[in-house]
């Protein structure tokens, strides 16, 4: 805990700057200096950036709200000889800090608090790889998946046995974010991978507006609403799993495809999103429709009809983000999806899907998962609780 | 131009897809179905991703504009054997994809046709480096920068004969047209180097409001604003210069200073961003003022004491952008800033900053310039026109 005691003594020159929650932009200087409120001249009430999400509660935050617009997934290795107290004193630290920085007050060895002060929906999600059970003595509620003969997955951006999902509206607030709970993190556990990723900005479209993916599809009009997402979701503790994949975009062979061929190994119109038996997006695709030729409107291997779960209890909720690295010297890009999906089973909801999409997809031809890691999500906490209290306390 | 009919065949299929210039976010789809606009079912008027910048005038666009929210500066080497009417091709093919995206119109080869309706403020401005004018047989209006004492320069992050500056208020917004103008720019040029960067998200910060860096200081107080804008920055034929710098911020060592050597390092205060002399942002710093203790108040080697510029004429327009990369398995962040200024001159303006900052800033030793690239920007187009038709026409 050396570096733990440091970033106390060290943050205390600063601990004068934490402001309450919702507060505004600037608050008062802790130096020698009269309060300097920086006046705000604009006429519409800029309230993307002090938006909050309620952090104590049954189940943690970051999975049922509508994703904000930035996303950074941040996987630890455990190192060897890791024990269930540490494991303990880890998630207390962890917990505490999530706690102040999605309200908007900076962590307590916060060194940079003046990035604090915006939380823009921040939520901090954990989760708890097959790695930290078995660190901790415990059997685990999760196992890896089942190798998929489409997979082509690489170690840097696989496993894991602590995972923190950080969202917010503002890049600038994960960056600190992700930061501050790296340097917590520290003592205790190293940096896995690291995945960046982000949707439509704040603004561009209503939350209830499906978005695209970097593949110019519509992505996640399936997912359980409203009432359907509990028994989706939730187990009756509060916990959750979370699947992980990194999938990258094959752009330069799905460039050159024709609008109607994208159309069909997906199942569903790029423009509208409809199914390919309907013309609005939420219509339910109808697979015993023929087309005009007499073949069916909605093709057996389309990416939709693959993928398709009529029970609701079986839905996954999947949350993901765009990611786009940066392209090589040719120019071929280096594009895909962060794939993330909530769902109380892994085995009983995520894997036939992905089970059915691995053996006929169309759209395999055109998307690789790269990366692959599995997360039980522990309930959430009460005030003066900490996340996991139930697992390891 | 082989790859170029290319695209414009396999386009055919989605050219229907193209909509007008701030039309709403779903057009009539293009293959078989009925129109099926998705309908809007949110109050608040999302105004973020229809926003648009005009593209055409006598400067180019993406200078003088608040910055939005994302950024990619892309650089390309041109390869051996490149002439003037090559580049002069090169640059009515970007030009027209340009003119049409920034208004919200897919470009003539868009194969992803559904992710350029929502340009969020789009702009591409476009740099010429010293490579291309001697590609041309010209002389250039710029040269590669002085050696500075502090640098570390990376070639990866260095140099590039032609600069496209992507910024909009929507990070998918960026990629796609990342993704387009790189597919276009191919057969005549090699991807040097990305840079993405970010600044506060749409609706965060009100425009006039200052940002912060990954350092959380308040960051381009000292710029020109409104009437000061044109003298600093443009040249009378409504060209100008852009000099692109890497600056890695050294967070491992700076998150462990105290506040106020934070602020004695750069001369303004953390959170108001005041001048140690004073108590308002944008109080002009005064350097015969002493402090308690009889020293002057801003520190002979802070950053503003050595950035300081008086002649309006001698500003520099500084529009960074922020980066946060993937940190190491220590721990150790990849964070910095991407440097970029606008200015008249390069030698006049840019080069005795920052001569003055590599002698002597308190700063440095918290910030390492990694990456550096000097661009010549030409004037804007008329309609019908194309950038750098003065130059190479």
């Amino acid at each position: 805990m050396t570096t733990r005691r440091h970033l106390l003594a060290g943050g205390a020159a600063v601990a004068g700057l934490g402001v309450a929650a919702g507060a505004a932009v600037v608050a008062t200087t802790g130096r020698d200096a009269a309060p300097a409120p920086v006046a705000r001249t604009d006429a519409a009430p800029l309230t993307t950036g002090t938006a909050t999400v309620p952090f104590h509660g049954p189940r943690q935050a970051g999975i049922a709200e509508d994703p904000p617009a930035h996303a950074a997934f941040v996987a630890f290795t455990l190192p060897g000889g890791t024990d269930r107290r540490a494991l303990a004193r880890m998630m207390r630290l962890l917990t505490d800090d999530v706690a102040r920085l999605t309200q908007g007050v900076p962590a307590l060895g916060d060194t940079d608090a003046t990035l604090a002060v915006l939380p823009a929906r921040l939520t901090v999600t954990f989760g708890f790889g097959p790695g930290l059970y078995r660190a901790a003595g415990l059997a685990a509620p999760i196992a890896d998946l089942p190798a998929f003969r489409i997979d082509r997955l690489e170690s840097r951006w696989s496993g894991g046995d602590l995972l923190l999902q950080i969202c917010a509206d503002d890049p600038l607030t994960v960056a600190h974010t992700q930061r501050m709970l790296i340097k917590d993190t520290r003592p205790f556990a190293a940096v896995r991978w690291v995945q960046q990723g982000f949707r439509r900005s704040p603004g561009v479209q209503a939350p209830e507006h499906t978005q695209r993916n970097v593949l110019g599809q519509l992505d996640g009009t399936a997912n359980p609403r409203g009432a359907e997402i509990d028994p989706a979701v939730w187990n009756p503790d509060g916990s959750s799993t979370l699947v992980v994949r990194r999938i990258r975009a094959e752009m330069e062979t799905w460039d050159i495809l024709a609008a109607s061929d994208k159309e069909n190994a997906v199942g569903r119109r790029l423009e509208s999103g409809a199914p390919l038996s309907g013309t609005q997006e939420r219509d339910e695709p109808d697979f015993a429709r023929l087309d005009d030729s007499g073949l069916p409107a909605m093709p057996d291997f389309a990416h939709v009809t693959r993928a398709r779960v009529t029970d609701p209890k079986l839905k996954i909720l999947r949350r993901p983000y765009n990611y786009d690295g940066v392209p090589n010297a040719a120019g071929h890009p280096d594009s895909g999806l962060i794939f993330a999906s909530y769902q109380r089973s892994i085995t009983e909801q995520y894997v036939p899907i992905q089970r059915r999409l691995a053996e006929k997809d169309l759209l395999n031809e055109w998307i690789t998962p790269i990366g692959s890691a599995v997360f039980a999500v522990p309930p959430g906490c009460d005030e003066g609780g900490w996340v996991g209290e139930r697992v390891l306390g």
